[in-house]
Formats: structure tokens, C-alpha cells, sequence
């Protein structure tokens, strides 16, 4: 899991451009693919004003800029597609929460793209719908979940060559999505593992990993509650320019979110039944010691009280001098060992 | 209880089929049912031509189709009755979430049907409503709940045979929110079971009792809830293939969902009730054999120093020679025993 | 409280009556109550036939069925009025939940009546109104809200006789309220009572009663929630059979209901403070002895010990044969002794 | 705090009048107060009709009335004034809820006043808007929030005299809310009297008044959230007894209100997070006595069972003729009771 | 964090003004900020009317009034533009809640300004704003949230200089928000620190600083939750003063609170699962004490029962004289607590 940053363009004038992720010296990457039913073509750029040159008309357009840290870029594109200063502040502030926006001639959506090595990596990811261009930001990084839809458009499968702009927007959308289905599955894996741990032996270090959990699953719930309203706001959004074919898709894809948010909660009720098993198991341990304690110590502190007695050094001492008095101190203190233990075996002590 | 399948089908195309439930070689079947109010029909097929050709075009016509793993056979169904493919995508993803949804000719209502052996399992179930069609789809598994709709309509028993094909889904539903009411019968009683074992004696094993029965409760939740919603879109639903004469049993089904959900949160409140239980009766055995490790080292441990101090072996200890001192300690020991149980007597600790 | 009944009649045609309640070999008892302002009549029947012959069309009419388990007479009451099967089917469904429904010529309010002899009895009672008759149903018991009705209306006290059906059958939901009330004021007294036990001396058998008020409070939250929607259903409907002049009635109606409802939350908040109370009381205890057991051991071992040492019989040991030892050996052990006495006097631990 | 009093008039016709408070004998008061800008009359009665007498057309009229208890006084009132029947069994039942009920010619708000002596006592009122009269019903008691008004009236401070009789409503229900504020203020400093109680030294007495302060908080959030919906319903009200002039006086009276609401969620989480201090306050207690109790043992015990060993009296012990023995014993001892003291040292258990 | 102040000015007559925060003496600092596009004026005042003198009526204008104890101050400006005497009474009155109320003339947020030393302060802010006047009242203060507006009016930089009121007004709020975050940022840190701590080494001094950090989250949590309803008020409002280009900052602003508030349920998650780590941990070393003590107690106290049977002094003791007596003991002590460390060994007891 990502440390959590707070950090905030304090004091910056709104919509001026900050960039306050990662400090980055890559460079940019701009992709650009073009498509339709019949033709298709791919080309990567270092540079905007070249790319922006070879855009053909007629084909629905796919920028990808990667490496939303170059602001001076950011604004190009703003300026070349008349982008509102406050979508490129929220498309370069990596801290923007998942949200859709509906401005005149293009609509947005902010999501987090999250992928996973050792611990959970999440970052920005701005996909702009303009008439029939999609131009999406993304910080540069290990992950891609935009491949799976590059292969698609390059090997014309499934429908993305044959329906607009808005099928190839809710296409990276929904690639999204599913990484986050990917996460949760490893994090359900995660819990499962703590669960049979904790419910064989628990142990100090499995309450940390319960810790770590906990927080990991406060961090994935804070970025995927909010792509719920996000898919809400967009299905009932007015643009026109997501058509009406594309409404079921959408609805899917409310679906896959609500699967998802299903999934999390009771990820964080089988968390909160695990605290509780630890927990529980804690005390019947403690229980168990106590237990074995009060049993030892009922059985000897009497008897032992018994022999110090006649290992006094009185010169007066009548039973001292009996030749039974041996045997019958024996006797005495097998009988209060044998009561004590039958006492406490009849409790179901041990 | 199921483990918890979160396989989705990652970086497929939406609306393109993948089977992603358990492994089958099974054949598929299909059961086509045709009647009006005079006449009845019923056969088998494994073979999907076959049944069309058979289908009568004036009767209430009902296809259940067993076994969704045959994607051809989806498809097929798909390509003949003109659904949509993401309609066919919810149909054989077996993960997708209980939901109805309204196309322009056809509505689809998914579902899970729950049965129980040892464990509850949880199998995927579709139910599209066409103008004088019910297709229903199904994994092939032990527990039918149809079986009961199918007898009604063989003996013409209840009103099913009199009334159109909305009545019909209607009917399908109710049978599986009926199978609802089974294992929550069966899942009361498991936790009543459980409240008088832990009443009686609280052990570890009961604590994973509820710890399973936790689990599975939050599996039937995950189950059951989006079934409300699926209903309360149903009855608001304004679609043409849904007759207002049917409208009674409908809010009748939305009833019967309302009590298996006040159900299985009256077994939640019982769950955690019961978890209380077992804590404070674990605190209560810490409590009792605490008082009784006290009470015999409080009356044990002083007197044991006393004797020990006439055990020493100093030259010069006077106590020692007087015939009277073995007598006088003795009332001295006696004494703080009975002072000390004395004590605790008065404050109720035995 | 009544031992949770799931059962549901799994399987059965819906509309089809089957009695679910428990097995009743009594008659059943139908009186007959018509009136107006000036004239008044009572009647009982064991015979719904005569009991149809004797109804004067110009007077209120109120029909009361002491058992619901005789089906037949049920069903040929909803011939002669014209009731849905549905409605029929919920009226003798002992599970059904409370609601209230809105069907053209009449209108039903379900309710469960609440009685307590030494524990709380649910019974299931259906209201229906029509244009100038009041049907009611219930399960014969020994508990009957409605005499407080009927002696209202022979006696010509209150309202009731000067208004129309719908106010009686507003005054028949307003006894079982009523009788809500005096159930919670009952219960509230047990909780002041286990409140007072537990603040005195917290013992485990005040905990099984805590967990047995809790499944009570369980019990009548799941019969009385309901109810409040099905006063905003009546306060919302817009039947004819309800003149606006009852609005008032119904408004207080639910206001009665709200405060119902109120009473048992603040139940509900009370038990969970009391068993906080009873947890933190058991862990005051458990400190306590815990206190007393260290002071005791910490003041007694380390002299046990000392007294041990000169009870060694080495051959050579000087301070044996010092006159003055054993004297200082009392001054150490004292000092030791008293040392730990201070240090937990200081400690406050006694 | 009272005594949660239950009692409903059960079995009564509604509508008809039963006064459930207190038992009293006490007169009743009635004290009218009239003005305009200019002129201002107060006078008090014994007896309603005189008081009727009196009462000038053109001022605003304000009738206080003293002891609800008075049940004919009432009945009268409301036949003069042409009252509900159900208004008036709101005005004497001491049980009502907190609401807002607007009939035609008038609109009534039923209130609690809370005033503090030792325990904090709830009274019924009940404030009617006429046309130019407002009438206000309370108990007879010792705190009187209604004097401030009274007093501005008389010295013709703030606004009141300039303004209707629904400024005068609104300057009535103001003066009881800032008496809910003087409450909070005091039950404030008492949790933080408690808090400070608790931090220091959490004793079983903390603990009884922690709890007496949770039922009192739950007491007074059952009198005082019902005031929200109260204003709320007054705000969105249609009557054309409150002048538009009068509506930002009523949201800055809905803003005091949220204001207390949020002020007793605050006092709830201060509770709640002392209990949590108090508990984990304890247990820390409890570790430190054992840890207390286990380094005492652990240093003593051993060296209690060497010292036992060279006090058996065989005959055949090589070691005990050894002149060193002794000595080296004594280092053995104070090794191990070192290494003991050491090992729990090293684990900061003191 | 700030002491909580539920004084209320009680009793006063609604409008009047009471200021109730804390006692000054400082004198009011006025500061007057006009400009367009072009031109730019700021001059400090310590009289009103001189300030009002200096207004020039094309430019934009902000009045920024430091102290608003100098009632008689705010009465005037109240008078000059005609601002609603309960306005006045929510911009002196320093508890008044955050909230945006829409007049006709000009609309009116209150917020609180929070900023820290040692502790987080509050301050009382009201912004209103006229067709071109903002007019800004904030107690005097150490932390100025606005100077950031101020220095980019001056220097011209952003948007401000080229917009309407509405934007300066938006920008003040912005500007406060911008507070909380750092606000907040600091506050996380705190929470990370004893989240490390707490892992690391449980202690009492944990908890302390746990608690505070409870009741200040509490603290901020009452501050910034208000301010949410406030923005959806403000964008909500129909009010001609905000022009329609304003829109898309409100709407950025919303979406600040937003992650504001996500940011502190983030935290008091996180202080949730910090507590139950503690009492975990606790429990943990209560557990090892506990295994610790029994552990050495089974060892030691049986072994020390049977030296104690050899050191009785009894005349016939036959083992006593037996050559190897010594020796068998040894072994039979030996194999007792070898027996007893291999058990709790094999329990992992250690």
C-alpha cells in the first residue's frame, strides 16, 4: 500500500497547474492510435505538435500521454482541445478523487489505476470522451491496464473497431475495473490465509498482519466507493456524447462496481469476525493458564503447608515422636491432593 | 458454505462469453414445456434445433436449459430469441450479481438458487420473460427448486395453467425465494443449536462454530439483499410484458423478501448476541478460577511462612523450648486461616 | 417470547391457502357487531351462513373470526366479499409481515397482536375495511384487545358510534397499539430491575437473563417495525375508503407508533449499556483479586524464603550459632515485609 | 433524571381526555398578556371565563396556562377556541411526543422544557398559534423558560412588541431551546469532570456515574431530536398563520437545534471513548499486577525450592558436611534469582 | 484543540448582538482591497466611515474586518448594507454553525478558520457577498488564511483580478479549505506516529495521547462536516450574486470538502483499528504473563512440596536413613520438572 498523501497545492490559485505526485524525470510517452472498422494505426510520439500533425479526420482517435508530470504538455493539450483550466488541475493533481464531469464538448472521467507487486501502487487516470477522440493521462508505471484494449484494437476483437468514441472510453474504463477485481482477489487470498492462521494459532504477528490489512482494505474501499458515484453520475449524465447504444454497456459496468463494492464489504466484515476470533481466542488461552495454574497451585500450597508444619523444630511436638504419624500425614495430604484434583476435575477444569 | 469465487473474466471483451464456474463434462438439457389452459406439453432435448422446431406457436411456451457451460448453446439461444450480449454474458458469468433488467422485447431477472447438503451451495439461475416465453437457465445441479412449478403445471394445480407467461416467470421466482426460506429455516436452527451449546458450556470449538456460521451468514447476505432490489425494480419496472393483473403477486414476492431479510438480520442480531455470550462467560471462568487461585493462596500462604519460621535451625530461638508453643502457634495459624476465609467469605467469592 | 417460526409453506401455489399456525381443533367464533348512531346489535355465530343472513344493509357492520385455521370458512367469507386470493392467503399466513394493502373495493392492515402471559405471545390478526364493513381475523387467544373496542361501542362511549367504518377500524389498530404499549411498559420494568441487579452484584445468571431480554427486544422490534410503515402506507394511500376526516386519527395514529418505536431504541441502548456495565464490572473484579493475589504472594514469598534459608542443615552455617540472629532475621523479614506493604499502599492497590 | 414513564392511557377512547403526569392539587394559573407596539396589559387569573372577559380584540393576545391537570379547564379552552379533540389529549398527555400539527385555523408545537435541580426534569408544553392569540399550556414547576419573554414584552426589548403573534410562537419555542442549551452546557462540564476522573484513576464509581451519564444523555436525545423534525415541519408548513417576515427567524431557530444535536453526538462519542479509556485502563491495571505478581514468583520460587532442598533431613547428603556449601549455595541463589531479575528486566517488565 | 464553548447568549432576545467569544481589547483592523482588471487599491482603516469614504463604485471591493468584538463596528456596517439583524447575530456569535444562507440582496457563508500552534485553533469567519462587494469578518488572529488571496491580487496572478465578486468570495472559501487540508496533514502524522509507537511498545502514555486525538478529530470532524452542506447549499442556490462561469469552481470546492471528509473518516478508521491493536497487545502480555507464572509455578511448586515431605522432623521416616534417598528424590524431583517443561513445552508455552 501506498503511503498516504495528503499533500495539497496549499495557497495555489485554482486551476493553475501543480504537479504534486512523485518527483519524475522520464520522459513523456504520447501514443496515438487510430481506428476504424477498417483501418488501424499506431504511432508513438515524443513530441505533441508531431503527433497532433498526423490526426486523420475521419478515424476515431486514442491519445494516451503518459507521464501527466511534464505540465507544460498538459496545457498544450489543454489549450489544443479548449480542455477548462479546472479539468487540467484535476487531470495533473494525482490526489483528485474518482469522479465524473460532463463540460460542454467533452465529458471526464477520474479514476485510480491500482496494481500490485509487493505492496498496492495507485495511481492518477484521466480518460477525456471528446466528439470522436479519446485522450487519456496516466502517470507512467509498471502496470498497464490499458493493453488488454490496445490488443483488442489491433486484432479487432470484440466490438471496439465497430461501435464511437464513448464504447472506447467505457472499453478503458472497464479495463480499470477489472484490475480492481484482480486486486480484491488477491486480498481475499490475503484474508483467507490470515483467517486459517489466526483461527490455528494466533500469534502477535498475525495481529499486525490483521493491522496491515485493515488499512490496506481502508485504502482500496477510499478509492473504489467513490467510482460507484462516478458510473452513477455518468449513466444518468445528459452529454450527447455517449450515446444510447452504449447504455447497457454502462450498466454493466455500474454492475461489475456494485460487484466489487459487495466484495470489499465483506472482505472488511470477514476482517472484523477475525479481529474478534483472535481475540476470543486470546482469552480462552488465558482462560486455559489460569485454569492449569489454580489446579497446581490447589493441589500443593495446602500439602506443602502440611509438611512445613512438622518440619518445625518445636521441642514439644507430640505427633513427631508416633511411629504412625508418618504414615498417617500421608495419608492426610493424598486425600487434600485427591479432593483438590476430583474438585476440580468435576468443574471440567482439565 | 461455497468459497468465494472472484474470478472474473479479466481483459476479456464485455459482452463476449467465457464460462468461469466449475469445470463440467456434463451434457446439457433441455426441458421444453408448452400449455395453455386445455393442453400440455412437455419433452426432453439435447439438441437445441430439434426443440425450436417443436415449439407450438399459440401455447405458453417455457425452455429450461440445464447446464450453462455449452457456450455454443447460449449463443445459439441468443442468436434465435435476439438477445443481447451482455444479456448472454450475465447469463453464463455465474459470478454476476442478482439484478433485473428491462430490454425493449425481452426482461431478465438473475438470480441464485441456494440448496444445501453439508455445505450451502450457491448455483446461477436466469430467468428471461418474453411475450409468451419463459427461457430459464440453469447449472446442472442436485437441488431443483422448478420441479414444484413443474408438477402445478402437469396436474394443472394453483393458477398456473390459466394465466399468461409473466405469471409463469413469476411463479420460477417465487419457487427460488421459497428455497430462500428452507435454508434459512435450517440456518436458525443451526444458530439456536449454538446458543444452547455456548449458553450451556463455552468452549473453543464452539468459537469456530460461530465463526463458520458468521461466515455463512455473510454469504447468505451477499445473496439475498441485491434479490430486494431485484424485485422492487420488477414491480416499478414499466415494461409491457408484465401485466398489471400480476402486479398483487408481485408485491406479494417483494413481501416475502422483506421477511427473509428481516430474517437473516434477526440472525445476525442472535450471531453477535451470542458472540457477547461466549465472551462474558469466558470472563466469568477467568473471574472464578482467579477467586479460587486467591482464596487458598491467601489462607495458605501466610501460615506456610509461620511454620517455615520454626523449621530455621537458629542456636538461640526461645519460642522453641516451651511446651506450650506448638499449641500456640497452631491457634495463631488457625486463626489467620479462618480470618482470611473469613473475608472472603464476606465478599462473595466462594 | 414465542419460539421464531420460519416455517413457510414451501412449494405451495401461491394464492393457495394452507394454515401454518399452530394446530387448533377449537370452533371457530364469528360475532357480529352493527350499528349507527342510535341502534346497536350484537351477535355470535358458529355458522358464517347465518351470521350473512342477519347483516342490516343500512348499519356499520363488524365481523370478528376468532380462527383462522378453519380455511373453508375463510374462503367462502372471500367469495361472499370478494377478497383477492392473496389477501386471503395473508390473512391465514400466521407468518405473514404487518402491511397494509390497497386493493380497489377494500383496503387490509395486517398486525400481530402481543399479549404476555409469562413469556410473549405473537398472534396474527388481519384488519379489513370496506365501505361500510370491518372484517377482523385473528387467531383465538387469551388475550383480546378488541373487548376494549366493543365495550366503547355498547356502551356508546367515545366517537366510535357517531362515525363511519373507517374510523373502526382506525380504533380496532389503535387497541393493538395499545396493547404495544403495555408489552414495552412490562419490559421496560425488567430492564430497570436486571439494570439494578447488575449494578448491585454482576453474576452470571443476570447475564443469560441479559441475553434472554435481548432476543425478546430482537422479538418485538422484528413484530413492531413494521408497523410504522404500515401507518405511513395508510397515512399515504389514496383509497376512498378512508374519509379525510380520519386523517387526524391516523396522524396520531403514528404518532403513537414513532413513540413506540423510540421507547424501543432507548430499551435497546440500555441493554447495551447495562452489558457494558456487567463486562467492565466483571473486569473490576478480576483486577480486584488479581490485586489482593500479588500483595499477598509479594509479601509473604520473599520471607518464606528467608525462613527457608535458615531451615538448611549445613553443617557450617555462622549465623546459626549467633544468639542474635534470629532476632535480625525477624527485623529483615519485618522490614521486607513492611516494605511491600507500603509500596502497594502507595500503589493504592488496598 | 426522571423516570422513564411509560404510561399511556390504554383502553381509552382517543380523543377523550386523561391526564397521565403527576398526581397534583395545585391550583391552576392562567395569566394573559396583551399588547400591541403601544399598549401592554398582563393580568392573571383563577378562572377561565373571567379571563375570556377580559381579552381585547385588537392586541396580540398571549394565555399562559398553568397546570394541564386541570382537565375541565382544558375541555373548556378547547371548546372556546375550537380545538381538536386529539390537539387537546396531545396538551394534557404528558407523554406526547415532540411535533409540529398544523389544522386549519391554528398550529400547534408540543415541546418538553428541561431545567436541572439535581436531576434533570422534562415537562410538557404545548404552544397553540391563533390568528393574534397564542396560547402556551405547561406543567406547574420550578424552572420557568417562558419569564425571559414575558420580561422582553413588559420592557419592550428586542422586537416582540413590533411584531405578530407568530413572532411571539417563535420567541417561546427560542426561549425553551436555549434552555436545552443551558442543560448541555452543564452535562458537558460533568463528562469532562468524568473524563478528567477517569485519566486520573478509573475506579468502579466512575464507572456507575459513566453510566448514570449515558442514561441521562439517551434521556435527553429522546426529548430533543424529536424538536428537529418539529422545526423542520414548521419550516416547510403551508399555514398562513407564519408570515414570510418570520421565516429566517425560524431557520436560525432549525440552525440552534442542529446545533444541539450536533452538541449531544459530540457528548455520545466523549462517552463512548471514556468507556474505551476506563476498559483498556483497566486492563492495563491487571497487566501490571500480574507482571507484578510473575517477577516476585519468578525470583522466589526457585530459591525456595533450593533452600527446601537442604532442609531434608537424610541422613547420607554429601554436600551438607562440606564447609563451602553453604556459601556456594548462596551463590547459586543469588545467580538465580539475578538471572531472573535480569531476563525480566530485559523485557521491561519494571 | 480548542476547549469546546457551548455558551449561548441565553435569553436574549433573537437579532440582538452578544459577542460571547473571547474577551479583547485589541483594536479593529479594516482593510479595503479594490480593483478590476487594471487598476488595484489596499489601504488599512481604523474607522468605518473613513473606509466607506474611500469606495470607488466600478471596482470590485473587500472589506476585510479583523475583530468583530467591536459590536457597535458590525451594527454599522450592518446599517450601511442593510444586512439582516440575524446576520448579524450568526457573524459576532462565534458558535454559530458553518452554513450559507441566501438573502436577497447578498448571501452569507459561515465557516470556521482552524489553525495550530500546539493545539488547533478555531476561529469564527463570515464571507459575504454583495453585487461587488465581499465583505470578509474574522476575529484577529495569528494564522491568516487569506493573505494567499491578498498577495495574488496584488501580483495579479491567477484568475481573480479578471472576475466578479462571486470568484473572490470563492476564492476566500478556497482558501480556507486549503486550511483544513494542512490541517488535517499534520494530523495525520500525528496519527502515523502512534500508530508506530502503539506497534512497537503498548504503553499507558499511548493511550493518553490516543484519546486526545479521538476527542480532536471530534473536534475537526464538528468543524468540517457542516461545510459540506454549506458548498451543496451554495451550488444548489438560485441566487443572481453567483454567475453561472462560477459553477465549475464550485463544483471543484465540493469535490475538495469531499476528499476532506473522506480523509478524516480515513483517520478515524485508523484510530479504531489503533485502539484495538492496543487492547490486542495488552491482552497479549497479559496472556504471556500469565503462560510465564504458571510455567515456573508447575515447575517449582511440586518439587518444592517434596523437599518440604523430607524435611519433616517426624522420629520414623524410613526413607530418611537409606543411603540413596537422596539420590532417588533427586531423580524423582528431576524427572517431575522435566515432565512439567516438556508439557507446557509441547503447548508452546514458551
Amino acid at each position: 500500500m501506498e503511503q498516504k498523501q495528503q499533500k495539497h497545492n496549499i495557497g495555489a490559485p485554482p486551476g493553475e497547474l501543480y504537479y504534486i505526485g512523485k518527483e519524475r524525470s522520464d520522459r513523456v510517452k504520447i501514443s496515438l492510435i487510430q481506428y476504424n472498422e477498417n483501418t488501424f494505426f499506431e504511432n508513438d510520439y515524443y513530441d505533441l505538435s508531431e503527433c497532433l500533425k498526423n490526426i486523420k479526420p475521419d478515424l476515431i482517435k486514442w491519445i494516451n500521454i503518459e507521464g501527466i508530470h511534464k505540465l507544460e504538455l498538459v496545457e498544450c493539450i489543454g489549450k489544443h482541445f479548449n480542455i477548462h483550466p479546472l479539468t487540467l488541475e484535476d487531470i495533473v493533481h494525482t490526489e483528485s478523487r474518482p469522479k465524473f464531469e460532463d463540460y460542454d464538448h467533452y465529458v471526464i472521467s477520474i479514476m485510480k489505476m491500482l496494481y500490485q507487486d509487493d505492496i498496492i501502487h495507485s495511481e492518477h487516470l484521466s480518460i477525456l470522451l471528446f466528439k470522436d477522440t479519446v485522450i487519456s493521462f496516466q502517470e507512467p508505471s509498471g502496470g498497464d491496464a490499458f493493453d488488454i484494449v490496445r490488443k483488442r484494437i489491433r486484432q479487432d476483437k470484440g466490438r471496439v473497431r465497430k461501435m464511437q468514441s464513448d464504447y472506447l472510453a467505457y472499453a478503458l474504463m472497464d479495463a480499470v475495473v477489472d484490475c480492481y477485481f484482480k486486486i480484491l482477489e488477491k486480498f481475499g487470498e490475503h484474508i483467507e490465509q490470515l483467517d486459517d492462521e489466526i483461527t490455528d494459532s494466533p500469534q502477535r504477528e498475525a495481529l499486525i498482519k490483521l493491522h496491515d490489512l485493515k488499512r490496506e482494505m481502508n485504502f482500496l474501499r477510499r478509492k473504489m466507493w467513490p467510482v460507484r458515484e462516478l458510473v452513477n453520475n455518468m449513466v444518468r449524465s445528459e452529454t450527447d456524447l455517449i450515446h444510447e447504444s452504449n447504455d447497457a454497456y454502462l450498466r454493466d459496468l455500474q454492475d461489475h462496481v456494485n460487484r466489487l463494492l459487495d466484495s470489499i464489504e465483506g472482505d472488511r466484515e470477514m476482517l472484523s469476525s477475525i479481529m474478534d476470533i483472535y481475540l476470543s481466542s486470546n482469552s480462552n488461552k488465558l482462560n486455559e493458564a489460569m485454569k492449569a495454574l489454580t489446579v497446581i497451585s490447589s493441589i500443593f500450597i495446602p500439602v506443602t503447608f502440611i509438611v512445613g508444619v512438622y518440619g518445625m523444630n518445636f521441642k514439644y511436638m507430640p505427633e513427631i515422636d508416633s511411629p504412625y504419624a508418618y504414615g498417617i500425614v500421608w495419608v492426610v495430604m493424598l486425600s487434600v491432593m485427591g479432593g483438590m484434583a476430583l474438585f476440580f476435575k468435576r468443574k471440567h477444569w482439565w
